[in-house]
């Protein structure tokens, strides 16, 4: 049995969306309750600023609150030298780095062009040499940017070089509008592995568009084993109101343990913490599982 | 450019399970407009019991209202000689007779025995040898029952064989309450090829677990080119409250067409169909792309 991992995101990519404001205890609960149903990493939060993301102003509060699981990567998203400083402050043991496959989304998203973005990248790996923590190094809009449309296979491939050359762990790409196609991720999959055959890859994607699992698949059938998800699927995009958000972690572990594959996180404790979260946050979540049931909890004849 | 074949069966699988009755004329409206939008194959009806569909209690007169256009196949589920006696007489382009894979299914959805139903099938099959009707055999549940759980792959595919020795023109496998998985359908799918490799084989999933368009995915890479969808994923399964429905057409249809595959049906009809659709039913429709919009639709920068 193939060992796939899982980090999961909901604190990070998917509270960062929300329209309230999560209490830092209930984020903190909501963490612990992660750490307990088994995750190999889990997103913690952001080390922004909190004017960008409001709802992620409590970044410090939240990892000092938290029952740090030894087996676990606790990990934050931090996208300049600032936030890497206050990241170290409360010792994450990862820093994940983001940047944007296209010009104009990184322009838009983080405020400075990608040379800028990795210029600062530079500096976060020299502030983080001595420090035990490891980097990871995030590519957003890979398959498709809202603004600029398709994204040359030519560019992710250079920026994975650079995120190389710059030292970091691991590599995401990320399909931060859910704009992939499951053919469009095999191919790709495909043709980095045959540059970086060593890269430790993981995919991020959105169910936007109805295909996140379906992307999954097909990065399976290339040989990719590490996936972001978050919890009851939370963490809409801005750009596409209505539209879901990140593809659903307890989904994505029940698909992966019925196809054979051996995941770490519980099913059971994953879907009690889903209803958990989804009373938390006051509206019906866009997971699956936690409405239709596992495949294997049939009915009584 | 491969081309895939799309049947829409939202005015039968999808209205059946809805709690209120669409009326008469605005269900003949829809397939009119359906019709418009370009498939090769609408589910017009279900030719079963008043009692046991109310919602499809106007069989014939649906069939007498619309337009039919003659480049497409207007078909009706069919289990029984009355249903088929009931079809012939609107004059139906194709008769979908339904079978499940389960023995327990069968009981519980037909109230006969898959030995009983066949039997009626040999009828049916007498019936129309001299009528222009092709005649379509479907299975139920054949990727999991909800009441025996697994099917054994042999037990399709007898009743796969049971359908050709009748003289069916194809067969359709249909993952009744969505517990279908990617590889479970790629492996499926690859051995019947294997057994019956001219079979018209049309594939019929439910989005329950989320996983209907990435078993679609395995099916394609098996070489399957026909599925069932449902306008906007209605079409939940009374087993599972709050799940949703069938595959989603307009969802369909853009991941086959920015996968790079030819389909017929033109996607703003069906996302404005939708719409209509929506607007009728009175209630958000699962379907993801009338929310979060086509791929190639860029924001301004």
């Amino acid at each position: 049995m193939k060992k796939i991992s899982i980090q999961e995101v909901a604190p990070r990519d998917g509270l960062q969306n929300e329209k309230e404001y999560l209490p830092t205890e209930s984020k903190a609960e909501l963490i612990n309750r992660l750490s307990a149903a088994g995750f190999d990493k889990i997103e913690v939060t952001s080390f922004v600023s909190p004017k960008a993301v409001p709802n992620l102003r409590d970044a410090e509060e939240v990892f000092r609150l938290i029952d740090r699981n030894p087996n676990i990567i606790y990990s934050a998203l931090v996208p300049n030298e600032r936030g890497a400083e206050r990241a170290l402050s409360v010792k994450v043991n990862e820093i994940n780095l983001v940047v944007s496959a296209s010009e104009t989304h990184n322009r838009k998203n983080i405020k400075q062009s990608v040379e800028d973005s990795f210029n600062r990248f530079k500096e976060i790996m020299a502030m983080t040499k001595m420090e035990k923590v490891q980097i990871n190094g995030s590519i957003g809009t890979v398959f498709g940017c809202p603004f600029e449309g398709e994204i040359q296979e030519e560019r992710v491939l250079q920026l994975i070089e650079k995120y190389l050359d710059l030292g970091v762990n691991g590599v995401t790409l990320a399909d931060t509008t859910g704009m992939a196609v499951p053919n469009q991720v095999f191919r790709l999959c495909e043709r980095l592995f045959t540059y970086f055959p060593q890269l430790e890859l993981t995919l991020h994607f959105h169910n936007t568009r109805g295909l996140g699992l379906a992307n999954v698949a097909e990065g399976l059938r290339a040989g990719v084993t590490k996936f972001d998800a978050s919890l009851g699927g939370i963490g809409g995009c801005p750009f596409a109101p209505g539209a879901t958000g990140n593809i659903c972690t307890e989904d994505l572990v029940h698909m992966l343990k019925f196809m054979g594959y051996e995941v770490r996180p519980n099913l059971d404790k994953l879907i009690e913490t889903s209803k958990f979260l989804e009373a938390h946050l006051g509206y019906e979540l866009p997971g699956q599982i936690m409405k239709a049931g596992i495949i294997s909890e049939l009915y009584p004849i």
